[in-house]
C-alpha cells in the first residue's frame, strides 16, 4: 500500500529506510526479552480480565504478583504481534506494537511487588494494571513518532502528564502501538512501522487513528488503551474491535505531553481518552484522572471536579434519549443501522423516552471543520514527513494537497463560523424536547461510523464521530453488537445521495457476506454536551447494561 | 487629536461626517425628554447608592419607586454630559454617553413599579437598578458601533446574552457609552462620538477602553457598568477613575451578542466584567449571573457553578500574598508605588503573609501576545474604519501598520508558543512558596498601571494588566488611594531601561504637581488564576475591608 519508491530521490530514500530498519531490530530485541510464562490457562485468565479491582483484589489476596500479571499480558502482547503478523502483504506490513518496554514494565512490577510486601498496601488504585499507548504520548527515554520516521532516534525527556499520573496510580506502561503517518486517519498505516491489520482478516483495518490500541486490547495483549481523538480516532477503532472508547471534552483530561500533528491548530480540539474492555475501566480511570486535578499539571485543562452527583443522578431515572439513525450524507450499513434500533427499543422497553435526532446542521459543521486541518495548506505535515524523507501514504497525500493556505484573516472568519454553529448547535439541542416531559436529550446515541471493520483504505466518511470533536462534546462507544448472517437479506436498494454514500453502500454489497462471517463488532456511540464526562459515564453505564441483557437474551 | 482631514477623499469625508451629524442630531433629542426631576437632595441621596440591596430595599419599603431611582440617575446622567462637555477642545470633543435609552429606561422602571405594586414583591434581585454599557453590548434596536462610524444605523436584532440575563434581574438599561475606535486602546476616543474626557480635568483620559463607563460610574450617573477587557480595558479605567473593576476569565460570562474587533481571533481572549463603586455590586451581579447558568445560552461559556465555598474559605484564613512592586519594563510613578506598599503593608499587619512575586515570563508573554492582535496585518481593523470612510485615531493607525500579516502555519506556532509560557507561568506559581508554610499565593496583587489618569495619548504601556488576558487569569481592581502632596518629593532620579520607561518617567516629572491638586485615585490589582472568580472575589472583599480601614485611620 505505501509506495516504497518515493518521491525524494536516493539519498533520502536510503537514510529513511536505514532508520526504519534500525527502529525494527531495536524492537525486535526487546521483544524477544526472555519472560517466565506462567501456565497458559492462568495466564489466559489474568488477561481476559477486565477492570482494574480484578486485578488489584488478586493483588490484595496474594493470589497473583504484579510481575505475573504484567508477564501475562506481555506473553499476550508478544503472540498477538507474532498471530497479526502479515509478511505476505507488504515488506513493511506489521501488527499493533511500535515502542516496546517490556523489560522496563517487569522492572516496575517487581518495584510494586516490593513495595506491596513491604507495605501491605497498594500504590494506588490501579496497581499493577497493564497499559498501552498509542505511539503519541511521551514516555520518558521512547520516541514519539506519531507515525513519522522523522521523529525517530528523539526520546521524550519527559513522561506525558497522563502517564505521570496513570504511574502515580499504579498503572505500568508495557508498550506503545501504532497509528497512521500524521495520525489524520480512520486506518492505521505509515512507513516506519508498516500496516496495521485487523485479527479477524489481515485484509481488514481495525480503524484507526488509534488502531494499535484496538489490536492490542482486543487480543487482551492490554488491559487499559490510550488514543488521541480529532475526528474519531478513539472511537472508529472502539467500534470496530468490539471495545469501549471515550472522547472526553478536549479540556477534561491533560493533553501536555502528547505531541500531535497540525499542533497550534487549536480550533478542533483534539482529546486524549481512555479505551478498554469493560466501561468499569473507562469510567475508574477518568474518574481517578479527574480527582487528580490535572489542571494543576496542564494549563490548558478545566479546573472541574469530578461531579459523584452527576453521575449517580442519571442513572436513578427514566432518561431522554435522542436518536440519530441517519446523517444524511452516508447511510449506515443494515447490521450497523439494525443495532442500533436494537439499542433504542430495548432502552425504551427499559422505561426511557426516545426522541428522534435529526443531522441539521451536520453538514455545515464537516464543511467548516475540513478547513481548519489543511488552513497552513499542509505545510505541518508535509514538512514532518519531509524532515525523514519517506512516502506519503496516499490518503495523507490527498490531505495536504486538498487545500491552499487561507490568511490569518480568513482563520479568524472560519473561527466566528465555528462559534456560530457551536451555538446553534446547543440552542437546536435545547429545542428538540420530549413531548410528554417537555425535558431535552439527556444523551444522542448513533452509529459510530456507517459500517463496521473494512478492506483497507475503504474507510471515507467519519462525520458520524468528528462533528462531535468540532462541537467539543462528550463521546462515547460501546460495543452493541455483530453483523449476522440475517444482515445479509436486508433489503439494500437505493439512489446514492453523494459519491461517498455510493462508495458504502457498494462496499455493504460487496463485503457483506464476509462481514457476517468474521461476526464484525458493531457499536453505539453516546454523545453529552461540552464537559458532561459524568453524565455520559453514568448514561452509559445504563445503557451498557440494557445492551448487555438484550445480548444476552438473545442467545 | 483627530486628523480630520482624513485619506479618503472629498466623498466619502462628506459621507462620514453625515453619519455622525446625524448620529448626534438623534442623541441630542433622545437626551432632550422630559423627566420629572426629584429635589437635588433626594436625586443626589439616590445616585449615591452603590449596591443592589440598597437600591431594592427602598423599593421593598415604599420609599421609592424604580421610576424615580431610574429618573434620578438619568438626570445625572445627563448632567454629566453636559459636565464634561468640552466644545472647546476639539469640535468632536464628547463626554461619555452615546446610545441614550433615557425614554426606554423610564418605561421598563413603570413596569416594574406596576409588578410590584400588583404583587408585593421584585422581579429579581437587580429590580431598578441602573445599568450602562460600553457601546459593543447589543441592546435591541440600537447599534453597537465599537467606534467605529460604519457601523452606526445598523441596530442590533437582539440583546446580547448578559443584556437579557440583566434585564431577567430586574436591572434597567439606561445608556450607552464610549470607547475608543476598534476598542485597542487604553484610552477613549473615536470620529464618532469623539474624545471621552476625565471629569477631574478635560486634558486627562479616563483611560479605556471602558472609559465612557468610568466617567459614568464616577459621577454617579449609572450604578453598574459593563466593559469588555483583551488587554486592561475593564481595569484601566476603573483604576483611573477610582472604581472597582473584574475581569473574569473569558470563558465564565457571556460574551454571545458583544461585538469585537478582530473576533475570531481566540487566542487572546477578551472577557466582558462589571465595572462598579462598590466591590458588593460587582460580587452580587457575578454570582447571579454564574448562578443563572449562562453556558446554557452561550456556548463559549464554562459549565461551572458559583462556588459558594470557595468564596467563604479565603475570608476565613490567612492568606498568602505574592506583591508585584515592578514588571522591570515600566516603573510605577510614585503614588502608584506607595500605594501597594501601603496596601502589602496593611496587610501583612492584618495577619496575612506576603510574598515577593516577581516580572519572569512577563516580557515573553507580552512579546508573545502582541503579535496576536495584527496576525491579520490590521485587515480587520483596517476594512472596518474604511466601510465608515473616517480617519484613523493615530493610535490605531499605527497598532494597523505594525506588522505583515503571518500564515496560518506561524499563527499555529504562535499558538504553541501561547501554551508554552501558560504552562511555564502556571509552574512559576506553584514554585514560588511560603517559606513558612510552604503555600503558593493565593492572590498576586501589583499595580494596575505604572501611572494614574494621564493627559491625552500619554498612555504607552499596559504591561501590567495585558499579561493576564494572555494567561486568562482573573483580576479585579479596587480603589486604594490618592496622589497626595507628599509624592511629589519622593526621589524620582533614574536611568531609563527603555523609551516607554524613559516617557513614563518623564510624565510623572511634567505631571505631579497637576496629579497631586487633582488628587487622581490609584487602584491596586489582585489576580487569581483561570477561573478562580469566587477566590478572587472573596480575596477582593478581604483586602477591601483591609484597605477601607486603613485609609479611615490615615484620614
Amino acid at each position: 500500500m505505501i509506495d516504497t519508491h518515493g518521491k525524494h530521490g536516493t539519498d533520502t530514500k536510503a537514510r529513511w529506510e536505514d532508520v526504519v530498519a534500525q527502529k525494527k531490530k531495536l524492537q525486535a530485541e526487546a521483544l524477544a526479552i526472555k519472560i517466565e510464562s506462567l501456565p497458559l490457562s492462568i495466564a489466559g485468565s489474568i488477561t481476559a480480565l477486565t477492570s482494574p479491582d480484578e486485578i488489584t483484589s488478586k493483588i490484595l489476596s496474594g493470589e497473583l504478583t504484579s510481575h505475573e500479571i504484567v508477564g501475562a499480558f506481555i506473553q499476550r502482547a508478544r503472540e498477538a504481534h507474532e498471530q497479526t503478523n502479515c509478511p505476505g502483504l507488504t515488506s513493511a506490513c506489521t501488527p499493533s506494537l511500535t515502542e516496546i518496554l517490556f523489560e522496563e514494565a517487569l522492572n516496575e512490577a517487581k518495584k510494586l511487588d516490593k513495595y506491596f510486601s513491604e507495605h501491605g498496601k497498594l500504590v494506588g488504585p490501579f496497581h499493577g494494571v497493564p497499559v498501552t499507548l498509542k505511539d503519541q504520548f511521551d514516555v520518558k527515554g521512547h520516541d514519539s513518532t506519531i507515525g513519522y520516521v522523522g521523529r525517530s532516534f528523539k526520546p521524550a525527556e519527559e513522561d506525558a502528564v497522563v502517564v505521570k499520573l496513570l504511574r502515580s496510580f499504579g498503572a505500568i506502561i508495557i508498550a506503545k502501538s501504532n497509528l497512521p503517518q500524521s495520525i489524520m486517519w480512520c486506518e492505521t498505516e505509515n512507513p516506519l512501522w508498516g500496516l496495521t491489520t485487523n485479527p479477524s482478516d489481515k485484509d481488514y483495518t481495525p480503524g484507526g487513528s488509534t488502531g494499535g490500541e484496538g489490536v492490542l486490547l482486543a487480543l487482551d495483549a492490554s488491559m487499559l488503551g490510550w488514543g488521541t481523538d480529532i475526528g474519531g480516532s478513539i472511537r472508529i477503532p472502539s467500534h470496530m474491535m468490539g471495545l469501549y472508547g471515550l472522547k472526553p471534552s478536549s479540556a477534561r483530561l491533560p493533553y501536555r505531553g502528547v505531541p500531535v500533528s497540525t499542533d497550534g491548530q487549536e480550533h478542533v480540539a483534539s482529546s486524549i481518552g481512555p479505551m478498554a474492555r469493560s466501561l468499569s475501566m473507562i469510567h475508574a480511570v477518568t474518574e481517578a484522572l479527574i480527582s487528580a486535578e490535572p489542571s494543576k499539571l496542564d494549563a490548558r485543562c478545566a479546573a472541574l471536579p469530578w461531579k459523584e452527583d452527576t453521575f449517580q443522578e442519571v442513572q436513578s431515572r427514566p432518561l431522554t434519549i435522542g436518536v440519530l439513525y441517519d446523517d444524511e450524507v452516508v447511510r449506515p450499513h443494515p447490521p450497523v443501522a439494525r443495532v442500533l434500533r436494537t439499542v433504542a427499543e430495548a432502552l425504551k422497553a427499559a422505561g426511557h423516552e426516545i426522541l428522534e435526532w435529526d443531522a441539521k446542521l451536520h453538514p455545515e459543521c464537516v464543511a467548516v471543520m475540513d478547513q481548519y486541518y489543511t488552513a497552513d495548506g499542509g505545510q505541518d505535515i508535509r514538512d514532518a514527513v519531509l524532515e525523514g524523507g519517506e512516502p506519503f501514504i496516499p490518503h495523507v497525500e490527498r490531505l495536504i494537497n486538498s487545500g491552499a493556505p487561507i490568511s490569518v484573516y480568513d482563520y479568524w472568519a472560519l473561527n466566528r463560523s465555528k462559534v456560530e454553529l457551536q451555538q446553534k448547535y446547543m440552542e437546536k439541542w435545547d429545542s428538540i424536547r420530549s413531548p410528554k416531559t417537555g425535558r431535552v436529550a439527556d444523551v444522542v446515541i448513533l452509529p459510530p461510523l456507517p459500517h463496521t471493520a473494512v478492506p483497507h483504505t475503504a474507510c471515507r466518511w467519519v462525520g458520524y464521530t468528528k462533528v462531535w470533536n468540532f462541537l467539543d462534546y462528550s463521546a462515547l462507544v460501546l460495543p452493541a453488537g455483530t453483523v449476522t448472517q440475517d444482515d445479509i437479506s436486508e433489503p439494500w436498494e437505493f439512489a446514492p445521495r453523494n459519491p461517498k454514500d455510493e462508495w458504502t453502500g457498494k462496499l455493504w454489497q460487496d463485503q457483506k457476506q464476509k462481514m457476517a462471517d468474521l461476526r464484525l463488532p458493531v457499536g453505539v456511540q453516546l454523545v453529552c454536551r461540552k464537559l458532561e464526562e459524568e453524565k455520559l459515564l453514568g448514561i452509559g453505564k445504563v445503557v451498557d447494561e440494557v445492551i448487555r441483557e438484550s445480548r444476552a437474551g438473545h442467545k
